[in-house]
C-alpha cells in the first residue's frame, strides 16, 4: 500500500483524490486544506486537517495548489526528507523545497468540477530526483492510468505550452464560433458534431494531413467573403493570421 | 420513394451517397461524374454516366463539385424546372442557374476519405425556393439525419465562417501543438486525451465557462515563460494575440 496525503484540494487534487481513493494499492490517509472541505462519503476513513503541524506520515505528499504558491508552501512544510510532489505542468521540480525529496505528478488533462474524467487514459507525467521515488510514483500512477510517462521539467514545460495551444486557444476559437452564431440566433448545437469530429480525426490523421478549408486550398474568393462578413476587428485579425499561416504551410 | 441523382462524386457526395443508398425512402438512380468511378458493390442497381445528356430523370439532383464550379455547371445542365441542390456551406443558393428549381442540402461536417461518419447526428442545413421543394428536401434529409435545419443563404454563410474557426483553425492549433512536441521528441499521443476532452467539454459547458489557462487567470509569469520557450516567430504571434484576446475577455 502506498500511503498518500493530499496537500490542498483544488480541481486537480480533487480529481486525483477520487481516482486514488478507488485504487486498491493506495491508502489515502489525509487531506490538508486551509479551508474545511466536505468529502462526506469517505470521511470516516480519511482524516481532514487545516493545520500543517498535524499532517500525517505518508509515502507521498501531493501538493495541489496554485503554481505561484508551490515554492513558498513547500518551504513551510514541517517535515524533512519525505517525498513531496506537485501536479503542475508549468512549474519545474526544483521549485519545491530541497529539504524534502522532490517529484512531479502531472496529469495532462483539463479538469472541471462539472465533468468526470476517465483517468485510465489520462497521460500522467512523472519526474523524481531519485530512482526509488520515481518507481514509487510510477506504481502510484499506474494504479489509476495506463498512460504513464517519465518526462523532465524541461520537456514538461514544452508539453504544457503545447497543451495551451490545443486546449486554451482551441477553446477560444470555439468561443469565437459560438459568438458568430449567437449574433445570427443560431444555436451552438449546429457546430458540436463538427467540433467533436475535428478532435476525433486526430486519432487517424496527423493534423497536417487532416487540414482542410479555404486557406488550405487557397480559395481567395471564399476568404474574401469571410473577411467581409466579419465585423469584429479582433476576429478579422485571427482570420488573417490563420489564413496566412495555412497558406505558408501549403508552400512547405 | 424520392429519386436522387448525384452530379459529381467528390468527398461530400460520396458520403451522402453511402448514407442515402441505405435509406428505404430513397432511390439513388444514377451517379454522373466527369471521370469514371467505381462503386462496385452497388453498380448493378445504380447507373453511372460521364455524359451530361444521359442524366436520368429524378426528383432531386445533388450537385457536389468545387464551389467555384457550381454556377457554370448548373448552367450546362440539359434540362429545366427540376430540383437541383448544391451541398456547399459558402455558396448562396442563387448561384445555381434559375432555369431549374433551386435548393441547398448542406451537411455541416468535415468529411475525409479515411473516416466513416455517423450521419444520424450531422446537422443538415436546407434551403429551397418553394415550400414543396423544401418539404421534399426535408424528407430526404430526415431519412438520414435527426438534425435537420432550415437556414437561409445569408445565415449559412455565417455558419460556414464559424465552422472555419472551429474546424480549420482549431486543426492548425493541433498542428502547432504537434510541432512543439515533435521538436522535443514527444509523441502527439500525449495531447490526444486533452484534445478530445476539450471538444467534449462543449457538450456541458459554454466555451466561455469552459475557458481555463494562464491567460484566463492573468498568470503573467507562466505567459512570460511560454513566450521565452517559443522560438518560432509565427507561433509567438499566435500566442500573443490569443493571450490578449483572453485577457480582454476577462474584462467583459
Amino acid at each position: 500500500m502506498i500511503q498518500v496525503v493530499f496537500l490542498g484540494f483544488g480541481n486537480v487534487n480533487q480529481h486525483l483524490f477520487h481516482a486514488l481513493v478507488q485504487s486498491k494499492s493506495v491508502e489515502v490517509k489525509q487531506v490538508f486544506n486551509r479551508n474545511y472541505i466536505d468529502f462526506l462519503p469517505l470521511r470516516d476513513h480519511i482524516s481532514f486537517t487545516d493545520d500543517l503541524t498535524e499532517v500525517a506520515d505518508a509515502d507521498v505528499y501531493i501538493i495541489g495548489i496554485p503554481d505561484d504558491a508551490i515554492e513558498g508552501f513547500s518551504e513551510q512544510l514541517p517535515f524533512n526528507d519525505r517525498l513531496t510532489v506537485h501536479t503542475s505542468g508549468a512549474v519545474p521540480m526544483e521549485k519545491l523545497s530541497g529539504k524534502n525529496r522532490r517529484g512531479v505528478f502531472y496529469p495532462l488533462q483539463s479538469f472541471s468540477k462539472q465533468r468526470e474524467v476517465n483517468f485510465g487514459e489520462i497521460p500522467i507525467c512523472l519526474e523524481a530526483e531519485n530512482k526509488e521515488d520515481l518507481e514509487k510514483l510510477n506504481k502510484l500512477a499506474r494504479s489509476i492510468s495506463n498512460n504513464v510517462h517519465f518526462i523532465s521539467s524541461e520537456k514538461r514545460a514544452k508539453l504544457h505550452l503545447a497543451a495551451v495551444f490545443v486546449n486554451n486557444f482551441v477553446n477560444y476559437l470555439y468561443f469565437i464560433g459560438s459568438d458568430i452564431l449567437q449574433k445570427e440566433n443560431l444555436p451552438l448545437e449546429l457546430l458540436k458534431p463538427l467540433i467533436l469530429e475535428t478532435a476525433l480525426k486526430i486519432k487517424d490523421l496527423s493534423p497536417k494531413n487532416a487540414q482542410t478549408g479555404p486557406a488550405r486550398r487557397n480559395d481567395t474568393k471564399t476568404i474574401e467573403t469571410h473577411l467581409s462578413l466579419l465585423e469584429d476587428e479582433s476576429y478579422k485579425n485571427f482570420y488573417n493570421i490563420f489564413t496566412e499561416a495555412l497558406k505558408n504551410q501549403n508552400r512547405i
